[in-house]
């Protein structure tokens, strides 16, 4: 049969910037990039900000206002947007709505920049709508929090929610641009600071066994909020996040995900609590789930299983919920296995530990064994408080 | 300063294959095609149908069904969707709120596929759909008019229009695979028989002056409807578009964009003509324009003009439009001018002729010019009724 046929590359690059006081207008990181590109038409930025950012640094807007003043190579829009933050900004579609109006009523077009500050939540709201706005507009991201500046804010995923359904719409979509703000940390609350130490601890569980070890070598430094220890396993959290998406199959054509260790039951008790949990609160509890699963299951050594524990309760973490049990077999948890082969189509696939350092991908989940390292974890949750 | 640095190439393949009779069921095409990939999961398809093609042939629906109850591979969703043909349907988001609907309600999963027969204005949706439907579904275009066979069914881009503007939201995504069936053009209408030939005549005259040439010793027979005349016609066409898409940007990072000659004062004119002008018809007007500027500016032959205006008055084409004249420097066609430069951002870019065969690309238009060039034009238009 006669046919034509189509075949091509294209090529995606981007950096991941690390600064401190990205809008000081003596730190020339953002200006330089702007200014790489030379077109013979005004460029624009718009700004996207979370509201959390913009109240717990109230200075923001007035400082890249002047910073705009004095870098003029691209043309700030004087207006900005504030959005919810958190999972609300990725629920509600009016938000999504305000970013796609603003793209019409300010004129951005697709040599101009939409720049979004925030987590990964926001980030993620702003990116999807600055990738559908006239095919794609160029999208910078600001990530400030530890789980958007060492994950998911130097992907190239994007994506709102729907009918209920985590990222049900979205695309895969490179930013142009990524720049970590060390500052937007000290400002994090305690629990947005250790939520996104739990994406450290399951890319390292999964691809890196002396990066372990060095989490677990300074527990107590990070959860003391040490700022060293904390830039040093942001760097070293999004390098291993960005060689996985290089190496692999960035836009995830397979049917396994094998950096979403641990990540099948968190996506399904944010939905179960409301998004009360966090989503790198689900995560660390979703990696002691599968990590005692993997025990139970004969992969894992329990003394690598006690490790894993112990480091997320030092941590501060909670490894369990009564919405992540399993009794009697039943439990809401285990919709969450179906919805996430869903969204990925094809075959479950489930990471799992052989070991410390070592993912296994395996076809299927016992209820029974889930229901036992249920209660194994709930056990380990009532020791730490003893 | 510190950085990582993210590189990596996504490559993007398909086929367009021509056919006659798709659905019949000894026809191994499709399945064929479908069969390729193997999976331990169901696959699933689900049809979208441009309902002027379900009306025009009713017995699709059943043909679909006698296929998949033959060719089994992958599982039919018996239930279809039927749309609205033409720009309404990318002009009302109620069409592609029902797709993505469909996608969640028949558990239409990433490695299943969602299937669009119709004009392009059904595949530009449906298209969008799927792609932002878990971050992409796999998409099969199934064209059935003239302009959707050689020009946008073939392509890599999709979109809805919103606040007024013609693809404001749509993404770069290339189908799967995309089948031509030339069946389907034997019941289209004088208007969408002829509309699609504008885009050859369009390609023709900027990139291949032999196939221009052909395309002038065949007008006869393609305005009788010559079907062997119309077969190469499109292939022609199509393999012309998918050697530039390839060729040069495919995701159209730069500012021009070379394949739309006569597209800037065509879009706008299905705009101000509330899409009664069809898209194959405006371009047929835009072209006629765009020639009679480059003889005016001094830029190609009056003889090479007058033998596009010939081919275009021949085949049955209007070359003018009320609403595309300007009258003493005023028309609402003018903003045309601003509003594609808009989408594509950066500088203004439009391509000229500098010969048959050999676009030329220019960073303004001069309104005297577009003024003298409609009065020519409204002329032809009456030399044609004489």
């Amino acid at each position: 049969m006669e046919h034509l046929q189509q075949s091509f590359t294209v090529k995606f690059e981007y950096n991941v910037f690390f600064t401190a006081g990205l809008f000081e207008v003596g730190n020339n990181i953002l200006a330089n990039f702007l200014s790489q590109t030379k077109s013979a038409a005004q460029r624009k930025i718009f700004f996207v900000i979370d509201a959390g950012v913009a109240e717990a640094h109230p200075q923001l807007r007035s400082q890249i206002k002047n910073y705009f003043a004095t870098h003029t190579a691209v043309k700030l829009v004087p207006e900005m947007l504030i959005v919810a933050g958190g999972e609300e900004v990725k629920n509600d579609t009016q938000h999504f709505d305000q970013v796609v109006e603003a793209v019409n009523t300010y004129g951005i077009d697709r040599h101009s920049y939409i720049a979004a500050i925030g987590g990964g939540s926001v980030l993620d709201m702003v990116g999807y709508a600055a990738a559908v706005s006239h095919r794609g507009i160029k999208h910078i991201r600001i990530p400030t929090t530890v789980l958007s500046q060492n994950d998911s804010g130097i992907g190239v995923k994007n994506g709102i929610n729907y009918f209920n359904k985590k990222n049900f719409l979205g695309t895969f979509a490179p930013p142009v641009a990524v720049f970590n703000d060390e500052l937007f940390l000290h400002t994090l609350n305690e629990r947005d600071w250790r939520s996104g130490i739990s994406e450290a601890i399951k890319v390292a569980l999964i691809k890196d066994a002396n990066f372990f070890d060095w989490i677990e070598e300074h527990t107590t430094a990070l959860a003391q909020r040490d700022m060293m220890a904390m830039a040093e396993l942001i760097w070293r959290c999004a390098k291993l996040h960005m060689e996985h998406i290089a190496g692999a199959d960035p836009f995830e054509s397979g049917s396994s995900r094998p950096l979403d260790f641990g990540h099948w039951s968190a996506h399904k008790l944010e939905y179960l609590s409301n998004f009360e949990v966090r989503h790198g609160e689900a995560v660390a509890m979703g990696i002691a789930l599968d990590t005692v699963y993997s025990q139970l299951s004969g992969r894992l050594t329990p003394t690598d299983s006690q490790r894993v524990i112990d480091v997320l309760i030092t941590l501060g973490f909670e490894v369990t919920h009564p919405l992540m049990q399993v009794n009697e077999g039943k439990s809401p948890l285990l919709a969450g296995l179906e919805e996430f082969r869903e969204h990925l189509g094809g075959q479950l696939t489930i990471m799992l530990l052989s070991a410390i350092g070592m993912g296994e991908e395996v076809h299927e989940m016992d209820a029974a064994l889930l229901e036992e390292a249920g209660h194994v974890l709930a056990n380990k949750t009532h020791q730490q408080l003893q």
